[in-house]
């Protein structure tokens, strides 16, 4: 949005495209934020995003792996044990992601009365 | 996140998380921040977010209307124009999404040499 940076995620080959998709899809941002909080395992990670599937879970720490945002340490442990953590960029990112989800909790009650109001005017 | 809130996108079943995919999904950051510069008229709006099919943007533009975050204003010329532009609550998101944007596009560099290294250390 600074137009003397390179990067523009409103072009649609921009890379900063893909990234934005990683840290917000369907699972990512959950992941980022779950992750501010502690480092997690994989088991903890599923259970504390609710409703994610392993595939998609390990998907998505793949692709904040590549990205630079999630680190992963395998633990010499018996048995083995994997870590996620996020990294300092990571942390950046996941500051701004609870800026969002902060105002989106806290304003959701003016957004069910307009999700109500739109439906009433059209029958719903 | 606030424990005192009632809502909690990490619940699978709280109606925040639907909102937080209406925001951040594949296209409605890219809508939201659009508004945040200009009110604009579909096929502006069409064109600034590169790549977005009709059908898919006019979806993304329902959902947020419903949530109450963009409003929809047909005006009374000849031929009839509609205008997509955000509500109040729509600019606070709208905010807290420009936030996260700059952030990552200011941080490409960064990012992109994460994923050579990835890939390079993967044989990619």
């Amino acid at each position: 949005m600074d137009p003397d940076l390179p990067f523009d995620v409103f072009a649609r080959s921009c890379p900063s495209r893909g990234t934005l998709e990683h840290v917000t899809g369907r699972w990512g941002a959950l992941t980022v934020v779950a992750l501010y909080e502690c480092t997690l395992r994989f088991n903890e990670l599923r259970r504390r995003v609710d409703g994610v599937s392993e595939k998609m879970l390990s998907q998505t720490l793949h692709a904040l792996e590549r990205d630079g945002l999630v680190h992963r340490e395998a633990q010499p442990t018996n048995p083995p044990r994997v870590d996620y953590a996020l990294t300092p960029l990571g942390q950046d990112v996941a500051d701004r992601l609870m800026g969002l989800i902060g105002l989106l909790e806290e304003r959701m009650p003016e957004i069910l009365a307009a999700q109500e109001k739109y439906d009433a005017e059209r029958g719903a």
